[in-house]
């Protein structure tokens, strides 16, 4: 890709009623753009980012056995009557009705419409379980849009569902995408916790996060500041300041953190009240168990510029960068090691811009690509490499640049 | 996969109230589900054939230099104000308020979005030329939702956007998007024509859509009975019965077909309306000239099943096929095949179900996998290929089976 046809150029300031880190950066490098409070465009890097991010969890997802579909973002009142959360979760939704006066809303989650999807084709415990996700945006009418792409209006999120037969078999599953969830964010970079949690309009039932640590975060959670992260939920049941219960070394430290991830058990409670029955091995109906598994991708991404960034920019994780290298020339054409790297099967952003190296490095450092790269008439044949989370810089041959990146 | 596994299973039965050919053949062999008149869930099948519809539209469209991009669906009233398409689309667009009574459309369309995510960025000419798009749903307030997915409330588009310095890289660019929707048309497998056609509520300009030659379709075209499809644009001026005013030899035919892309140039009328200036090179301010270019993805699968069935079921392109092949186990086990197949990098629909031949046969037959490979007693250490457009059968090893399929 080269920088001279990238969309948008990158901004020296940031937007006035940016409060957030990720609001700041991301707008000033060009990932996203704000339509109106709350509501973002993903621009060719942002979008680049998301795509990764999406990918991570689609693999990880269809290793526990579900399938990926596409459910409609515009729902008929009637479905949504059926578990009073019409009028229960009045506030979040954003309603209308059409020419004719049939009521609708969009969709802020898809519970309901997961379930009418099931109930017109389960019949038998065999068919069971079932686990289907999608990638699909999501309408909440926030009182105040904030925290950048944080909490919006409208934004991006993979949702899963799932039914199973017994309680057993639902427990079992609910431990599975735990894991699953795990090893998503673990590959995204976070460091991050497992906390329990209310469960909203969602349910009564105790429900599980998954936090980032973050100051930039709108949640409070307690951890350990020993243990390994992310492994041991009874840490997050400790008192500040206290001993952690897990590990005995550690203590308990609180902090702003940032929720990217949740996980819900409803039992039967849907499944009944929309009458999702399934015929068991005796010929008995019996009512689904049921729970749901929500990921925010476009909050992901925010999240990991609120914890990865310093002065100059944003540094991405490697595995969700918007492009492996960010090849620099200065003065001195660079275009075949572009090609070479290219053909390597390597992504490279290429700052192919007739301005200065000031501003090229600047931009580099604000982009915040892992490996930056530099062609100019000082480094000779060789080629000057800099990670952007150090202050470093190495001389390579094209062809050892190529060996490290692989 | 295993077909165990997929949800749903096959119905024998299409729904009472479909009439087209793709809502019964999309409906009963579980690529998707109807949650309300014109609003449809993509069932793992059908998401995955909507994936390779939509990648192969990325490629080519990649090699124009156009950029990929996510933008929002609830789109604020005063930017569809700054065009009067506010009103003038009014019938078609589905629109709300919020709780503090500001007033919101929902995306059928995105010229206007577009627009003004660029006077926000614009500063030069060499800025230009700019072409973004995205996939993602619109909303259309359709009095008769019908023809299954062709004609739906809410479905997936992909929509390019471009702006220019010029007139003349205007229209160089609607040239090679016209060129490269016939590559992704032809790569589809589509037998399809470019007509002139009327702009709606977009232009009063002339536009050229791509029509698949169909009978299931809302369309009526003129075309050559001899010329090669999508060539030759004369074509279509000519009158039926009449010799083709391109190749000489052919008669002029009629036929309804299914229009599956549309290109429009808008000149400057947009920009103008909007504000979207340039500076050019001698310091002027100018009106950039515009153009959109639409793909309704989820109805070019709506399209393929109308034009490519049988009365056993559907019979899909290769290229777009949600699996490549469809492994049918009968009595002996054919795990060690399926693992040797998706070792060998091959997309495989494994029938691992305890049903009869006939249901399996009759199944593979209705999903209309472009290849169906039998493991039975019969075939000994051999593996039985039938194609899913013809009745012939031949007899492979695995290593003939395997190198076919590549």
């Amino acid at each position: 890709m080269l920088q001279s046809k990238l969309f948008p150029k990158t901004k020296k300031e940031a937007p006035k009623e940016a409060e957030s880190i990720n609001h700041k950066l991301l707008v000033r490098a060009g990932f996203m753009d704000q339509l109106m409070a709350g509501s973002w465009t993903l621009l060719p890097l942002g979008f680049k980012v998301v795509s990764k991010i999406n990918n991570i969890i689609r693999e990880e997802l269809n290793k526990t056995g579900a399938q990926e579909v596409l459910m409609p973002l515009l729902h008929p009142k009637e479905i949504w009557n059926e578990t009073g959360r019409w009028d229960k979760a009045d506030e979040i939704m954003y309603k209308l009705k059409d020419s004719r006066n049939k009521e609708f809303a969009l969709s802020f989650t898809h519970e309901e419409i997961f379930l009418d999807l099931i109930r017109k084709h389960l019949l038998s415990y065999k068919d069971l379980p079932i686990a289907l996700y999608h990638f699909s945006t999501k309408f909440r009418n926030e009182l105040r849009a904030r925290s950048g792409i944080l909490r919006g209006r409208e934004f991006l999120m993979k949702d899963l569902y799932s039914i199973h037969a017994t309680e057993k078999d639902f427990w079992m599953y609910y431990k599975e995408v735990k894991k699953a969830y795990s090893r998503i964010f673990t590959r995204i970079g976070f460091k991050f916790r497992i906390t329990e949690a209310e469960g909203g309009v969602f349910t009564e039932n105790k429900t599980h996060e998954f936090q980032v640590i973050s100051d930039g975060g709108e949640d409070t959670i307690f951890y350990c500041d020993k243990c390994s992260w992310g492994e041991n939920e009874e840490v997050c049941k400790g008192k500040e300041g206290g001993n952690c219960p897990s590990c005995k070394k550690g203590k308990i430290v609180k902090s702003k953190s940032i929720e990217v991830g949740n996980i819900f058990p409803f039992g039967t409670y849907y499944s009944e009240k929309m009458g999702v029955y399934y015929t068991d091995s005796k010929g008995k109906k019996k009512p689904v168990w049921f729970g749901s598994y929500g990921i925010g991708s476009t909050r992901a991404m925010g999240a990991i510029v609120e914890v990865s960034n310093d002065d100059k920019g944003i540094i991405w994780y490697p595995q969700v960068a918007p492009l492996a290298v960010h090849l620099i020339e200065l003065g001195k054409n660079a275009n075949s090691v572009y090609e070479k790297l290219i053909k390597a099967g390597i992504e490279v952003l290429y700052d192919d811009r007739s301005v200065s190296a000031g501003e090229k490095f600047a931009d580099a450092d604000l982009i915040g690509i892992p490996v930056r790269l530099t062609v100019s008439a000082k480094t000779g044949d060789k080629i000057e490499w800099k990670n952007r989370d150090s202050q470093e810089t190495e001389l390579f041959s094209l062809s050892q640049v190529v060996n490290r990146l692989k």
